[in-house]
């Protein structure tokens, strides 16, 4: 059987393929003379496979779209404390290119801004570092997130260099309060470097994959990122990444996201998946024409967007069933708070009859910190009522089963539960 | 059984009731006199079960907070394409009371600041409705989102009333652009009356589940919003709820909120639950100091973080068993995007020997639209291979299991298949 | 003999005639039905002559010209003090309506905007005076100022008042800053009243002239303000009193000059004399199309530009003569700090070999404090030298010709200085 | 004689002496290790007369206030045209650091602002111009200002070049929009070099005088600039010359200013001096405290305030007399618009009833164009009246006496006429 997401994903394409407003971002003259005509789609799900359509190897530039992983690095590798020293969190409402620093502190406003790009890239590798020690490290982790070499387009980078005067103006200011010691011809050509690593579609999908599940490449399975970097990465595309039109983005569109001005598109689903597009055409805000369309087409498809995640119809309690001496209460689906409240609730209002009490862990997916605490407390006090206790749990999502008071669960795994269940 | 929520609720009121920085509003009169020391705080979960703790019964004005629900009924009533024509959806980075109009449009820019909440008030009935029959309109509503007949405190209003310059100033720049129709006396008014309806955080936490369940009010079932119009209310929130530290506020705690100034704080988990504390002393942006610490606890503790949603660790794909002439593959868990593509991948990857294919739907504890086309989908390409298909599938999760070329998928409950799986 | 301004100004209004541009102000239905082809100049000289041409006895509503006049009687009534705590002194660079208030003290940032004008109006009369009451007292000024009695077209005061939005928007935000203390409405009202005083372009010449010439009214010789204020006021308009465009003006134009709605635009040149033009048609920033060329041409022609006085080419001393046993210093023209150095220097210079030395201030048009002052210092050390000194000053320019030693300087008259002279 | 205005100015010195607010530059290390206690003032007058006290030969760079006089030279080298081209000139109302661009246009909004006195550099001696060359005219000019062969300070340039990131990153924002063309490296290092100059206050003083001079300068009587240029300058020096105070400045002291970060400050006052003052200890705005103490002394006691002239309580007629068959009016003090007018209203008033009639203008000190052609069409009219005319004008006040209809007056010196006037 071939999986039907790709021609799902080729249909989009062909849905937007005749969409010609914007215009191939002028300011830099290499990317001035881009062919405007390719487009491309991609995601990747948590289990690490990547969906693709369109011109899906075709490498492009990855500029701003750097912002986010570079900002994401530099949480993992000198903390938040001092990445907040040097860059806020906050949404510009204005343009990329804007100086945008806070009043008192004069930090930039935030890491999505260019003057914020260019004060995160100087904090990789040390005040001390070269620009190329700075830039291997970033290519490094690029590469590591997405999951194969990554190159520098130096030519790119030589255009940009060329037209560099904003960025400078911004670095130099930058210096001027002290945010970077560096001198500006270096941050500038350490950011710019960032900015020309060369990615496909599939790259992107990977890496904002990655993002979105807190930290671990889905495809080589490496733990790259902190999930709490992560987790603040992705809050600060939602609050920032689409510039000055971050409110409508995350309104319509509902998926975080950071766009590149070679034409590229990077979202992430928290817990599910990334996305990329590419469409070297740009509306005026500097977004994607085409690509930013892919993205409401996929969110409204799909059912992608953050804020309208549809509460689950079942519980996470499947049955409570009682045959004999034993009462069977089997558990379903992820346990987080809300699985975890539903099995609380429903042991709550169930008036337990016999002496045995089995939880049947065989059928939740997953649990977390939360989720677990809750369903020993749970069965501690279910004991505390004058039950017995014990969980069927081959996959040890309650870990050592270790309550509260001390004491453990005792694990079981009779069949004459499993037939009172089957039965119904 | 008791239902260790309550107790987990009372210890974190315990952590944060010492905290004694900040202070109440000063500049309503009979905010000023409010005693600052009640504390609570409720959560709604999606099964409609209200947990909470500390002066849980204790009645406060709902303030600000009714922007979002004001807000979501102008979008339920007048529609989206109106709404917009009057308030924008962006970020002001400023105060609450600041002006803070759009350039171009002189609409105020987003709903959450004083003058889009005034605004949005005056689209409710109808331009040429009168202040009461306006605000009985949004009373009636507001009760509906609580579950209970809701009240106005009429000394809050007049309290606010004799105070209003800077909203009497808004609305009369609302009215030299345009924006509103109506006189600014009565825009003040029908908006303050509004600010004064009194709620305890038990309500507060119902009405934001219901935001955050697509408008389906939990404890009594009513749909009362459109699943669209809550997914834009909380898009809002995420972005501009907080005033102008809501980048930190979405990084640091994650949860879309709204603050009230007479202490009160709601917020929602899209999908999941709504969530409310109250306790008077603001600080300097007018948040409350100890409802915003236990929201961060809260996040941190229950793993609430809108952005870090761990992925899955387990398949929406149970188990793929062959026994005789038939496999059943077995799915389980939510079935959108994530679930729909685990089972179109293992079934691509699974090499299916048998004639017959049966997929059991019994474990799957939801489904969505996308999710239902790419499963039945799959069938397709199954049979298309060469097999016979048939779902067990009682709860009707796949509708009337219509392919897309116009067949319809036999459904079977064969105990044998039943026996296939228990044995393992 | 017929004095030639009067056809010099006819010719000038001859030029500017055609010029179509602009559009009468719209948003006041009593100013937008205003027909736009009035056009009239006049002037009046430190002498209280004045020169007119067009339509000079036509009455139009004086509008923000009022605030010029408003803030000097201000100034006058209550004090520098006062006035300075409630409104500030620098230019906005903002359009006249814009609220423009300073950061930490919230007054308005000058007198110009409506936002200051308002607050300045509510100062007239005290706190608690009523709305009549303040717009008496501003009519008998304004009347004082033009020297006739002049009236309020109360059919304006009615249509701005039922068009105030914006103007109540600011006096209401004023009061939440408790700029103002009386009611929004009443603030608006007043200033709305002073806005309505119908005056003629002669009106606003003589106006005008009064504080070009420190306050004394030069027709009816009443001194009306202190020099102090007039010259305060003159400063403001110079740096506020044309919007957004005061840099340009002041650099083209130089004329310190206040623009009306209605069309009038008033200008004072320092010391000599008041401008005033009518012409409805305004340009974007609400300036008089018409009137602003006028004010050009009547600038260029006639070198009335504040920046481009000239060096005097002659000096303070007409001649230094000896004849016998005496010298005779004759001063001429004004005595300020120039002419009164020049006096010092030629005395310093001239190697004086009589004993008898006379200063001669009969051709002294004119003379000030630190010209009395350095005029009698230079008599003194010249009798230091060994001299015998005595002036000829019949009109007493030296006052009581007393020394900084305590004695007084002999006066004299004899006709051999004067033969002394005119033989040459 | 000694002229007193040395122990006047002394004793001014001695009145501000004591006050030790504010610190010297801290921000370029040559200047933050200035002795801060040296102190000077000197003025200049239209005579070429330099006056000083204090440390009046000590040597101090000339800063901010070169952006006066490269203002002044870009627009005498390149027109007005081309440098409006490039700066505006309004009011900024911000630091002087600050960038400061129009929103359209993206000129900086004024040459007093470092933005805008990087682009005014860059138009001195053409866009190829070397860095070298381009100083080399500037310091050609300000040597002819100041009288005497001016020198660069290396270490000042040096040390401000080693801390110069703020004006590098201006310079490269204008390059990025096009406003300069040259390096941002160069432009600033032209900036600054221009910014090191040395200078006394009795330089200072003589340079103000040039510019209030039209251009003159008064001690060497070269005419280094155009009147309409120093016209130009003035204003923009007080609108915008004292950065964000400059509303207070023009209406508590009234003198067009510019002030220096090493503690220099220069006024002008058109028509009559230059002013200078140097005490390095600077206010937060950055300008000299004491410096700006001793304006208001000077202004207060000498009555400088530019919007504070008095009007002349003489006037330019002195006296008609008649006497047998000729009337004589005898004229005296200047002869601008007011003066003219005088002669005008005197000649129209007096029942002349003479044939003869002569104008003396021998007390005329000086006269300009629209006083000359005012007196010349009086004369017309009085013949076109009946009368035979002439004119006693030796000095040719009246240029070649020609009138409107093409014919000349006739020039007389009867005794006659003397002695009918003194006998009085």
């Amino acid at each position: 059987m071939e999986i039907p997401l790709k021609s799902y994903l080729t249909e989009i394409l062909d849905r937007v393929r005749d969409r010609d407003s914007g215009a191939v971002a002028d300011y830099i003259p290499e990317l001035a003379a881009a062919d405007p005509t390719p487009l491309a789609v991609a995601l990747c799900t948590s289990a690490g496979r990547v969906y693709s359509a369109g011109d899906d190897e075709r490498e492009f530039s990855i500029q701003s779209i750097s912002k986010s992983f570079t900002y994401a690095i530099a949480l993992q590798e000198v903390g938040v404390e001092k990445v907040l020293g040097t860059v806020g969190m906050e949404p510009s409402g204005e343009a990329f290119n804007e100086l945008s620093l806070e009043g008192g502190t004069h930090r930039p406003v935030n890491p999505m801004i260019n003057a914020g790009a260019i004060a995160v890239n100087q904090l990789i590798n040390g005040e001390d570092s070269s620009v190329d020690a700075r830039v291997t490290v970033l290519l490094d982790y690029f590469s590591r997130l997405a999951g194969r070499e990554l190159h520098i387009d130096e030519r790119i980078t030589g255009s940009e260099l060329a037209t560099a005067d904003r960025n400078l103006s911004l670095a130099h200011m930058l210096r001027s309060y002290g945010v970077i010691a560096g001198s500006a011809a270096d941050a500038v050509t350490g950011y710019v470097r960032q900015c020309s690593v060369l990615v496909t579609v599939r790259d992107l999908a990977v890496m904002g994959a990655t993002l979105a599940l807190g930290g671990r490449q889905p495809v080589t399975g490496e733990q790259v990122l902190d999930p709490r970097v992560c987790r603040q990465v992705q809050a600060v595309m939602a609050s920032a990444g689409m510039y000055d039109g971050a409110g409508r983005w995350m309104a319509s569109v509902g998926i975080p996201a950071k766009s590149g001005v070679a034409g590229g598109l990077m979202g992430t689903l928290p817990g599910q998946l990334g996305l990329a597009t590419f469409s070297p055409r740009l509306d005026s805000s500097g977004n994607s024409v085409r690509g930013a369309e892919i993205f409401r087409i996929l969110s409204e498809d799909m059912g992608l967007h953050l804020m309208s995640a549809l509460p689950s119809t079942g519980s996470a309690v499947r049955s409570i069933r009682t045959r004999g001496p034993v009462t069977v209460i089997r558990l379903q689906g992820g346990l987080g708070f809300t699985g975890a409240e539903d099995f609380l609730a429903a042991a709550a209002a169930h008036e337990l009859t016999t002496v045995r009490v089995v939880v049947d862990m065989r059928r939740v997916s997953d649990i977390d910190a939360f989720g677990r605490e809750m369903v020993l407390e749970g069965l501690r006090r279910i004991r505390t009522d004058g039950h017995r206790i014990a969980v069927i749990d081959p996959d040890h999502l309650l870990g050592d089963r270790r309550l509260g008071d001390g004491t453990t669960v005792e694990e079981t795994d009779e069949v004459a539960v499993e037939v009172a269940d089957e039965v119904k």
